[in-house]
This record gives C-alpha cells, structure tokens and sequence, in this order.
C-alpha cells in the first residue's frame, strides 16, 4: 500500500499535536446531566469537523431543549456513503476517588492518555476523524462520503436518538456503518464485531413500611433490604448464572456461519478478561470455549447498582424502608424488550414478590450483521494489514452501541475496527488509550475508507 | 402532692421559654463526624448546666482530641445520688429530602417541635435539667445529688463511654441510673423500661473482581452485588425472621418475674408500632403477644445500609467489583458480642461464604435491672401520678443505651422515664416531640428524684 506512505509519516509527524487535541476533548466530564459539559462537547465536535471541512449540522428535538442534540458532520463525496455512530458523552467518573490522576484532567503516563473518555468514545471518535485530515493533506479527495452522527446519550440508552434520527431521515440512508468499539487484544491481535447487543436498563423496587423505622424495632418490622435481597437471590443460581425463565424469549437461533465465527475467536479474548478482572471463577462455571460461545450469544443478567437505607459513613440504627437495585439486561436478536420485561415480572409475582416494583428506565435492541459480510470482511482485512497480525471477528461484540436506531430503517451492513486495547478500563476508573494505538486506528481507519470505496458490491443486511 | 403546686405553675409559666432553649440546643447538627457541632453541642451542655447551678467538668481522653468530651454536671446534695445517662449527639438527619423542615432549623407547627435531636435525646435530658432548675426556685434545696453524665458518641455506639469513665471511676458510683427512653403511648399511657438491648454493628463486605467491569462482561464475571445477595438470603427467612444459628448464644433464659412483666405489656404498644410503620405483616408471622415477648426479649439482626455499585442517578453500565451490607444485631443478657460474631462468621463460611468479610465496627453489652425493683416501681408510679393514666413496664426497651459501660461495676439499678410519645420518630425524618409532652416530662422527673430521696431502700442489682 506504497499510497499510503506520506499518509503514515504524517501520522506519525502530527500524533504530538492530535493526542493534545484528544486531551481537550476529554476535559468536558460531558456526562448525562452535565448539560454545560455536554454543550461544550458537543460545541468541540462541530467546531473540530468545521475544521475538517466537513458540513455540520446540529440536529435538535423541537421543544426539547433538555435533549442533548445530534451532531452531524458531512464530507467526501463518491457512490457510497458511510455512517459513523459515535458519541461525545461520556459514562459518570465516580466513584473518583479509585482514579489515580482525575477523570477530567488528561495524563499522559506510561504511553497511555487517562481519562473519562480516553477510549469511550472520544478516543475512538478522533482517529477516524484524523484518517480524514490526513488523507485530504496527503491522498487528495476523499474516497466516498463519510457522515458523523455524534449524539449525546449514548451512555444513557440513546433514549432520543430515534426522535433526532426521524427528524432527518435520509441521515439513515448509507452503503454501511462503522461503530464504535472493536479492540486490539493485549498481544496485539486486532478484532471487528459484526453487531452489538440491545440492552433492558431498569430498576427494581420495594417498600415495606411507611418509612425508616428505629432498629430496635427490627424485630417486628420487615425490612426493605432484606425482602429485596430475598427477591434478588431468586433471580440467579448462586453461582451467578440467571434464573429468570424466558430471558432468552426471542432469541433468533444464531446461524450455521455464526456458529463458526465463534468457534475461531481466540481463547485469548477470555485470558485477557480473566487476566484483568482476576475472578475467582467464572459464572456458572464457564470455561474456554463455552465462555466465548456466551461472550458473543447469550443475554446477561446485570446488578449494575444496588441500595438502600443508610450508605454513609459510621452507622445509622435503621430498619430502612425501601431497597432499590438497578439491573441491565443484554439482549440479542431478535429479543423484544417489552416481552423480557414481562417474564422478569412474572418470574417474581411466580416467586411470591409481586410486592416488588419493575420500573424500565431505557432500551434497545440489538442489530447484527451476518460476519462473513463484505464490509466486515473489509474492516478485518484492514486491520490485519495495518497490524500485521491475524486478527479474528466476533458475531457480535458483549456491549450495547445504537446500531439498531441507525441501520435497521434500510437494513445498513455495520462492522467495528480495532482501535483500544482489552485493558483500556472503559466504564471504569482510570480510562486509558495507548498513544501507539491512536496512529494504529487512524491508519485502520484510512484503510477502511479506501476499500469500502472499492467493494465491487455491498448488500444490505438479509 | 400540693408541695409541687407551685412548681407545677412554674411549669406551665415557663414552658414557651424552655422549649425555645431545646430549639436552640436543636440547631447544633452534632452528628458523628462534624466535630464542631459536636464541640458547640457539648459547650452549650456546660454553659445551660453551669447556669442551673451544677458543678460541671469536661471528661476528654488524653491525647484523643477526636474522642467527643463526656459532660459532667453534679448538682444537690443527699444520702443517695442518681445519674442521668444522656448525650449531646444525634443519629444522622439523611435522607434530609425526606424532612418537612429542615433537620437542623427546628420548627414548631401543631404542638410540636420537629427537629433532628427533639426528642432523641435533646428533648428528653433538657426536661431532667428543667425539673432541677424548677424544683430549686419553688420547692428549695434538691433532695438528692444528681449527675448528668452526657457524651458525645451515643448514636455510634458509645464507643469511648468506657475509657472515659475509666479516667473518673468514681462517676461510676451511684445508688440508681435514669437513663434515655421510655415514652407515652399514642392513648397517652406511660411506660417505663428496666432496661435496654445491647448491639453489635458490623460490616459484611465482598469483592469478586479487580475493578467495577463494563457490564457487557456480566456473562462471565460474577457480580459482588449478587454473591452479597446470595450470602444475605441465607441469613433470614423468607419471611424475614434470622436465620443465623447460634444469635441466640449466651441468652439467660428470662425470670418467671420477668415473663410475667412482659404478660402486662398492653397490645397497645404492637398497635402503635403497626399503626405508624403499616407493615402487610410483621416478621415471622409475628403477631400480638408474641411479638410483644419478641420486642422485649429477642435478639434482631438488621441491615441498616445496602450498597453496591453505581447508586446515582440515570444508570451506569457496570458489573461492581465490591458489594456491602451494614448491619445491627441486639443482643440481650448476657450475650458476648465476640460469640455473637462468631456465629456469624461460622454461619457464612458454613453456607458456602468463606469470600464474604465480617468487619466488625462497634459493640456494647445489654444491661437489664429487675422489672421488680423499686427505682423500676417509682418510676412507673410517678409516670402514673403525673400523667393520671395507668402505665405499665417493660423488661427492656427494644433499643439500646450504654446502661452496660455505666452500670454494670457497681450494678446500679437503671429506668426510664414516661416522656416522647411512640410518634416521635427517632432516627428517623420528621423526629419530634410534642411541647404539652415537654411539660410532663418534666413534672414526672421532678417526682422521680422526690420519691427516689425517699425510697427506704434502693438494693444493687442482684
């Protein structure tokens, strides 16, 4: 690929002066709620894709100035038209003081940028941008038309990105989407998801007495926790696999060609896991392959936060009154939210809790694109070459991105790329991106509008 | 009792003034951890003792400025000498959107004054104090010596009652304790206490994992919340009564005279507690005179406090790495906390839960006086007397008051007093107490230290 000579020592000349750029994306702590940092954020992105060249747009719900907007950048131009999904929130920072540098002050240690956004989403954001920019400096005119769609709630469920979608709805309309995530492995082995799981984000919750009751009293006086608790350890075994009947409603059996997709993802995907995380043991006692096989296919069952009565320091002698947890469910195609809703709640009225309240706060669907697709075909290809490695696809990745809103309408192929590592700590403290890595995505990312442009065909998804 | 004549006017003339002195002394937020209000609580306990006339000193730990000051105010001179078991700290006033006022800007609205402390336990010395001040200016000399001895760290546990009393042993010397609680039913019948719970508060905490993962992993990596939730069902029943062998250790089996107190305790006490905290059902399918002899005379085990996780606002799409639970256990004579611990600690690891961590944080003996004995009778009687209405006595509060630390070298009879009403919602938003209550609480003290001065004999607990 001798074109893309003077387009890599660029690359190489200008990361200086990109990871700079990514440092000041990453000061707005843009998290849900933050209207300002979410404004600031979003005002950085338009301004950096004016800067590309590109024509922006700020797409809004009407009267609903709550809503964080749409960002939309358009450049390039050729018979195909390619969707970048991306976001410019970011998920809460807390608990901050598990950082070792602050989430929204950017340090640049041990070759890696930290914080809040480093990898999710801004630092896979930038080098696609960045592949741009120097391909106009470098190459000449773009390849095919490239068009950012940025929201702002991605990590809150996308709640709204339908409603903004609606307003603009040729915005839908592309050849293929490229979204976020896919990951080089510690050893360096890239890898591209063809699809992402939808996700159920609810809580459950329980009273048992007017209010918060002295704890002598505890004697006589049921105690929310304990009836939550009672209710929650029915809904797993205790080794840690869902107990939920009908959590797998609406799964589409997963094909012959997927099935074979999961059988050549390396075991090494789950050493890096279990590497990171250290668990005693897996859930359900998975091991290996078997471990993959769910990695990619099956829907979870998520405590992502539980509490109640009095969390603060020292001690407070209460029988509390209420308990609450927060769960998040992934699911897979084709799985109806509403009808996984409906066999939790009558998996506890079964188990005797009918006195405990199912409250939905967000979700989506998933949307897979069959693997052996030209487009993820493409995105591995690129990938191995700018690697140099073998690289492997995965049917579907384990986390939740808004490809349903955007590709489903007209049925759009979408694919990853690799861009940060296993350890980047997305979600978590401490959020990193290896500076190596952001030349490696944008070269990837330069490869893939190149080839996508030359795929003698791209057909929708089946 | 005409000699109380005069005094009784005082009362009723001096009432509005006294109650604006508890609102003051209500507006110190002296809650564990904020040492200055502490501090200016425990000033303005010295500054309102030293203006009744009493001798006052300040018990502090060498070199433990942390270490919250125990008050001592000695006032009256006599054969006998009684002391008054109160603090100067309150529980903490969160959820404070749970509070019609705010906690700490006391407000008077239907007879009441609402504020953190009005009754537990700002309300309930100020009245012992105001009884002395007005016996002195219409009755003459006390008929017997007094001593408030008031801390700073009752609500967590009394932690340094001890060591404090080591360094003046002599404090610890007296013919009879009145000690906090006791109260008036919603009817308006009064009943005293002969004793009191003794507690263990405890951390149960577990980490499954290195760090909080992103919940997209939630298929393999098990979840603390979840393994806490598992440990914690097998600690109850299902229908939230304990289910830890070995919570009754060291239990002695109570008096025929003690039983036969509990027998006397009106259904009205359990009517009250229902009426307030409308439980669907109280624990085990407790009801009527069995939970009476239950409130007296069981063990609890209490979560006061639920965390795992992201608990904030929206959602965060992560799987906790730790998980914690904050217990209370009231534990009875003459159970040791130490076996009480142990139990537990062999109750987890027998059920599988050798990963779950028992932390203990504070302890504190039960300490029980005969219901029979005459300063338990006087006090009863002169709660009759004052209130006009047939009272009834327990064997022991359901709570917990560090009678024990006080008590127990010199076994010293200990009581309570009629005084807040069951309404008053100790620890809890909204506390209270009823300003007409203020007045009796005063008149029954004042009979209490009259009739104690003439008690032919006051015995040592057996």
């Amino acid at each position: 690929m001798t074109a893309f000579e003077a387009f890599d020592r660029l690359v190489d000349d200008r990361l200086d002066t990109w990871v700079e750029e990514l440092a000041q994306y990453c000061r707005f702590a843009s998290e849900k709620g933050d209207i300002e940092a979410l404004r600031g954020a979003a005002d950085w992105t338009i301004e950096r894709l004016g800067a590309l060249g590109a024509d922006v747009a700020l797409v809004e719900l009407p009267g609903r100035p709550d809503v964080a907007p749409l960002v939309v950048g358009e450049i390039g131009s050729g018979p195909r038209t390619l969707n970048l999904v991306q976001h410019y929130d970011v998920q809460p920072a807390v608990p901050f003081d598990l950082w070792t540098t602050p989430p929204y002050e950017p340090d640049i240690r041990d070759g890696r940028l930290f914080a809040r956004g480093a990898t999710d989403n801004k630092g896979e954001l930038l080098p696609r941008l960045w592949a741009l920019e120097a391909w106009l400096e470098t190459i000449g005119d773009l390849p095919c038309r490239v068009r950012f769609l940025v929201e702002g709630e991605e990590e809150s469920g996308s709640e709204h990105l339908d409603a903004l979608l609606d307003t603009r709805p040729e915005l839908r309309r592309a050849d293929a989407a490229l979204i976020e995530g896919g990951s080089i492995t510690l050893e360096g082995t890239p890898y591209v998801a063809a699809g992402g799981r939808g996700i159920i984000v609810l809580e459950l919750a329980v009273r048992t007495i007017a209010y918060d009751a002295h704890s002598s009293l505890a004697v006589v006086l049921p105690n929310a926790a304990v009836r939550l608790v009672h209710a929650l350890a029915t809904m797993w075994s205790t080794d840690g696999s869902p107990a939920v009947a009908g959590l797998d409603a609406g799964i589409r059996p997963p094909t012959p060609g997927q099935r074979a997709v999961v059988e050549t993802v390396p075991l090494e995907v789950l050493e890096d896991i279990v590497g990171e995380f250290r668990p005693r043991q897996l859930i359900g006692g998975l091991e290996g392959r078997r471990a993959i096989e769910a990695l990619s296919l099956s829907p979870t069952l998520n405590v992502q936060g539980l509490w109640s009565g009095y969390t603060g320091p020292g001690a407070k002698t209460i029988t509390p009154a209420e308990a609450h947890a927060r769960l998040d469910i992934r699911i897979v195609p084709d799985q109806d939210p509403a009808e996984i809703l409906a066999a939790l709640r009558a998996h506890l009225d079964r188990e005797g809790f009918t006195d405990v309240e199912v409250r939905e706060i967000e979700s989506e669907r998933a949307w897979w694109t069959p693997p052996d697709h030209p487009v993820v075909e493409t995105a591995l290809g690129v990938s191995e070459a700018v690697t140099g490695r073998r690289g492997f696809r995965s049917v579907s990745m384990p986390g939740t991105v808004p490809m349903y809103q955007v590709c489903a309408a007209h049925r759009v192929p979408a694919t990853t790329l690799g861009a940060a590592r296993d350890d980047c700590r997305a979600h978590a403290p401490d959020e990193n991106i290896r500076l190596d890595d952001l030349a490696t995505a944008t070269r990837i990312a330069a490869r893939f509008y190149d080839a996508l442009a030359a795929l003698p065909e791209v057909p929708p998804v089946p």
